[in-house]
């Protein structure tokens, strides 16, 4: 947090509280953060998981606009900063236990959240159940890539860790 | 993974291949785990974030019924399996970097996936922006459970951790 906003969380105090309250009461893992799943407020499709801080979680509710923890670069992120791909908050919300948040966002300019130049991350279907048989293991939902990488973010670092 | 059951996973050798490639390399954590986004297939609401070790992704993909690791019970999950609200995987995506999954499902039953009794775990919404002035920090979006965990869980602890 940073030393002028005062915290928008309160302490966790209780199960019913939790669960059952109006108290914004995040749980912040071990490394301080919380799971975010991001979708597209029209479609529902599934755009990225992201991961927040206190600080990221509070400038997303302060701003409207979706900002994590990038764990690969280990610094704040205000998404679409670089490339323009805005995430609009039309809603979030918290689950039961308040350890993830969902955001129904409207991304800007190209309307692409991926890194790897897909709309979605989630651009790979994995056949299930009866569809498993002769299918290669991963099957590609999108077919050309809405922006081409090196043009947005040139030579940085490939945030996948292997 | 269970001895009888030949890995359906891949080695994770070069970055092309987990982002760009047909083979299913998934990544897990430190506790062995992956996250998974469940969302309804139909409506696209998200209804929770589940988290999966190596059996319970494998016996997901093989069953085509979602499982899950249970962080809290320290055990494989069947989900519905006590409560009869099965999610069957109507889709099974993963993400660029392969440590994220997503499944849109069908859910069996009265429809619920949420331990607290309603239909998904996201039933408040956290006012962002301008939205926020002279609003309570939660605002329920679900007004009636689907079902009083007391008659399908019993005494069972209750899952969530302060």
């Amino acid at each position: 947090m940073t030393e002028t906003s005062p915290s928008l969380f309160h302490d966790r105090k209780t199960i019913e509280q939790v669960e059952e309250g109006n108290e914004l009461a995040p749980k912040f893992d071990e490394q301080g953060l919380i799971s975010c799943i991001t979708t597209d407020h029209a479609s529902g499709e599934v755009l990225m998981l992201g991961y927040m801080n206190q600080e990221a979680l509070s400038k997303t509710i302060e701003t409207g606009e979706a900002h994590y923890w990038s764990r690969s670069r280990k610094t704040l992120w205000h998404k679409g900063k670089t490339s323009g791909l805005v995430q609009q908050v039309i809603e979030m919300r918290i689950d039961d236990d308040q350890d993830a948040i969902w955001l129904a966002v409207k991304v800007l300019g190209s309307g692409a959240s991926c890194h790897v130049g897909y709309r979605s991350c989630f651009y790979r279907r994995v056949p299930v159940g009866q569809d498993r048989e002769q299918q290669a293991d991963l099957v590609f939902t999108e077919q050309t890539k809405v922006f081409e990488p090196e043009d947005v973010y040139g030579d940085a670092p490939n945030p996948t860790i292997l």
